[in-house]
């Protein structure tokens, strides 16, 4: 893409990452295995991870100074969406990739 | 929709109509129009605009507490917004469409 | 919005109005049911409904000429979306509405 | 992700790269240059070719038998849009990127 700093491109990268897995695991890990992780609390966690991942990579490409209150949210929720994975288990690829974005994000908000 | 808050639903309303307005100005009007209607800071600005709503929106459907946090962002887009869309003239619509909105997601993001 | 065909305007809102009441049941009322309501089969097709109607009212907005494919498209998933939350029971306004969209949409990509 | 086949995950890749440089670039790129990069046709063409590639892209992730039709759509928006990218000249890494898009996106439809 045309003369982006290198720390946006890779926090569109991380966004996008953290977009997939909490989506491809909830549509997939999570609605096969049922019982916990079909609960709604986590459930909506994990789809809201993934909506704010999506439009925080969108706001970046966009090119507008609000992708800052755009990562900021997204710091946050990834944060929280990693602490929930965590306390189900069996969800380690989900919890880290929020963990990088929360990070990559948090510089974008600054 | 199942036993939603009335003002839930009104703003669920007024998000995809600014979603609607600010998106299809865009992409009909101010690319037919040209000059400063495709001025990067206002497009960009429009476009920002069309997609938090649609993101605002889709909190409040998913039932995440974490909407208030978009509808916040949602509100000062969307003010912002309509003060550039008065100051280019022609654009009443969506200069009427994004305070609306941007009322109703204060009320939520409350 | 500026000078859009009545048919087409009509096909938007039945597009977001579908939108809303799958992603936004599918995330409430079949999340709180459980059992044969987050199925995988059923909570997927309910949420690819939701995601081609939010993606064929962008391409009417956009004013592409592409939405012909998308409506057609739309139409296919809302019928088969119908005809599977009426299997279910208890899913009367999701029926209706998806049907009401199928039908808009399939006007529009004739 | 949870057992995904190598062609799918390389689809939802190539996709979500499409979707990167198609937004980024005009959003950036077209919206400087100006001129026939803002001509309504091209850049409805570059808006319409990002939305197809975010949606096919979300179709793979959640699991859907109906990618197959998504990714078929994609694919002919995408060689369209490497087709006019080309005929503006300047614009190689949106008709490279568009290209590898539309023959993975191919194989899925098959």
């Amino acid at each position: 893409m045309h003369h982006m700093p290198e720390n946006m491109r890779e926090c569109i990268e991380q966004c996008l990452s953290c977009y997939q897995v909490c989506l491809g695991t909830a549509m997939t890990h999570c609605l096969h295995a049922g019982g916990r992780h079909v609960e709604p609390a986590h459930f909506r966690l994990m789809m809201a991870c993934a909506e704010i991942c999506r439009t925080s990579a969108h706001f970046l490409l966009i090119g507008t100074p609000h992708h800052r209150h755009t990562c900021r949210e997204c710091a946050e929720i990834c944060d929280e969406c990693a602490a929930d994975c965590e306390r189900l288990g069996d969800m380690q690829e989900c919890v880290d990739t929020c963990r990088r974005c929360a990070e990559s994000c948090r510089v974008m908000a600054a």
